[in-house]
């Protein structure tokens, strides 16, 4: 599974962009693995994902596909290399944890590169997992000054994706802008979405009957970005809101890693506010 | 099962309460088919829900018990008898005709006594069940006038609940306020929460991957009444918003009935802004 | 939506294939809605399923694919046109009301042409809807003879499919063999399967926490058939074994439900024991 | 949470139990935090729960209640210790390491004595939770032996349980007895069940749409213990066998952790070949 190479496309609907993609492909004789096609009837727009074996030139098979499809088309090729991930946490042990442990085992297609935190908390954690943990308190730092530390770090790593897990601050649009789309959060949200402090006393004060949580591309406009995935789980009277927040991490924990599987084996394309996701 | 009378409780919470509902149980020597308690720490809160069997004069077991417990105490006792079910249409079936069939074949524990819409697409439908419709046209009419009538139809028919399977008009608080909490409402509702028209093309825009409904006791702040039942169904990149309206449908078929069962079989509390769910 | 004509093809899979079917497609100047393609790299199997509107001549386009594909291709083209059933029953309503309802309100796309049934007790409903009802005993009769009034029905009537909505009575291979992949059942069937008489009663003393339903095709060997939707409901220690039964039925009706609705819209290709489904 | 104490009664029913068992808690002054009770009706069994706070006398608190209840009755109190785990794997890392993740990380309330394993590919992983890694292979060396070497550390190490976080050999007879209902496995388990090597691919190929796992404890008779939890994930037809056993994968972590965090907060009752679980 792991030498396959994936292509993506995004372009605008059209008769024939199957035909004149496969055509191409056939060409090439590669191995196709996978293929699925997606058409959006509502924007006119089509979507495909195309995962294959065999030797390719890439920049020349690129080349190809474009020159085959309309002229606004976007074709991605996705090497079948491990990407590279900067994690960003706060206290919470749950989702750093879970997703350490998946990167190690191969569970998950990456290699973190490192952890940055405001606090020092999670020190141990990281460094069992033989990963860099960077402190880059808030205490007597302003938050430009801060915001310019972690930019600097995340410069020097050069990482593929900056996954958020459960990170407690938020950042500003100052900083998110370069890495835009490819940072990725994790929220809590609920049926209704619960904003501000506290959810999960909030969601049992409603008594919501349903749970949930909701992995996304980070835009300037923080919870709002595309929806990678989500998931919910039932809660039922037993629980008070401590219960449901010890319910929400096991959501949490799962739809982040669910996310990050889908973006590491090249999965998702980013389309406006949305994203179309190939299961 | 259908013999099976009930008790619910909602009190301040205090120690001893089990101990003290028992003592008043046993000694009236009842046959308990299914007890349960459930405490609401955060609001120092005490319910309780007993299903019985075995003959009882309801006054005085509900006068044993509120002298037994504090003062604030509500006791209610639940009579085996089929509730009588009002329903309010407009011209969507898949609701309609699966309360009309449960009924019919038993499998919801009611009586349909008639129903009201301001369209008459449903007159044959509902008149196949043996049900009575009303046609109670908006057009030539003031909102006023209107309910005027449809509240002069609730007053004849005495029903014990008014289920909104449907009904795709919003009532004014003074229609309301005479029947409040006595309302039983079916909302599509996703995660986050699209509010205003066509709220499945709004889910399909942000690219959300699961829909949702709610059913909820109507309250004079519309869809902002205690949650009985919610239930979420995934969608995939494959849905336009006409299927996911179409999986929306499924869905509010399923929680509607599902929440109508609850309160048929007095499983349900009311607690402010909540629902106590007995399961 | 209901205009859509669908082309489901099933061959081995090679190189080249969507560039072969997409060609013809192509140059047929059909307007493809939906295009899927799934590749078994077990049996090296390629399946797809296109939906098109758009005048054609459907001999002629099934013999220009033939043409293009490997000569083992079966392509089947499936009409616009509303199927038609026969349904089973015993007596139980679950599943039969929940189908006749659907059908009439166009929620399922099928006509249905009557009901049979071994018992009375349905009559009053399936009539209800205008459906004719044949109460064929098996009282005094022997199991030949019975199996040949309800064939003879089956040859009048000339259904697409039947449906066994509950109908708890074995039938031959005898009957079943001239209907194969034809006949459609609904089957209680759990995590382990329990095999025999009141299957919940044995689900509830494993204490199993998960029930579920399965409708798949019939062969002669009756519980064997291919798949075609399964779908489970957890169940907790509250549930005695009727109310397991009673939340099996709420997943038997929706699981039946679902599965038609595949068959219904030439969403599902039998290949061996298994079905390929699109969704 | 962590200082809650519980007692766990099982003893067949009758009147006025509830009663007389919140008689006792009532008198000793205890603070009671959650209380559930459930009646088993066909087997005429009362199964309890009671979490409480504050100071008492395990022995004489057991001693009232027992003389309180008929003489069958079985009244466990459960202190609000850590309990201590053996972990038994092989070379799978799925389930181990997340259960070793979780203990560290304080999301599951236990002590990790030790890891056993037959081969030593899991080492590492271990070692880096600082527990204890024992490789106890069994090449040149016969099953008693084996076995007795597992017996040994096993009585070492005195564990509350024994997690068989897929241990892929199978125990004898001889061994469990001395730790029968104090071993958890972890099955993968479908619908239907699949027996025997490569479930994943027998699944596949008889077109299952859901797979699922099971965590039970382990009687003599290997996967037939009563059961703790169990959970699913539907498949779709992009996965092949290998895609199946990824999900396996998910779901066994999910419910392995599930099942356990069940047991350490003394929610389980054993009763025959089920389990009684007070969620």
């Amino acid at each position: 599974m792991s030498s396959q190479q994936v292509i993506l496309i995004n372009c605008p609907d059209e008769k024939g962009l199957v035909y004149k993609v496969s055509e191409v492909l056939f060409k090439s004789n590669l191995n196709i693995v996978t293929n699925a096609e997606i058409v959006d009837h509502s924007t006119k727009s089509f979507f495909m994902r195309t995962a294959f074996t065999g030797d390719c030139d890439s920049k020349s098979l690129v080349d190809s596909l474009k020159k085959a499809l309309p002229s606004a088309a976007e074709v991605n090729f996705c090497k079948a290399d491990k990407k590279k991930l900067l994690l960003f946490a706060t206290k919470e042990t749950h989702c750093l944890g879970d997703i350490l442990l998946r990167c190690q085992t191969g569970e998950l297609k990456a290699e973190i590169l490192g952890v940055l935190s405001q606090y020092d908390d999670l020190k141990n954690l990281v460094e069992q997992f033989q990963v860099p943990f960077h402190f880059v308190p808030v205490e007597n730092d302003n938050r430009e000054s801060h915001e310019k530390k972690l930019h600097d770090l995340c410069n020097k790593y050069q990482a593929d994706y900056i996954v958020l897990a459960k990170y407690m601050r938020i950042l500003s649009s100052d900083f998110i802008k370069p890495f835009q789309h490819r940072i990725i959060n994790i929220h809590h949200s609920f049926l209704p979405a619960f904003i501000g402090a506290n959810p999960y006393k909030q969601a049992f004060e409603r008594g919501v009957k349903i749970i949930g949580a909701t992995a996304h591309y980070v835009t300037e406009d923080l919870d709002e970005g595309p929806i990678i995935a989500q998931a919910v789980t039932p809660v039922n009277q037993g629980h008070d809101h401590f219960q449901m927040a010890r319910e929400g991490k096991e959501i949490e924990r799962a739809v982040l890693a669910r996310a990050l599987n889908l973006v590491l084996n090249d999965q998702v394309i980013l389309h406006g506010h949305r994203t179309i996701v190939f299961e």
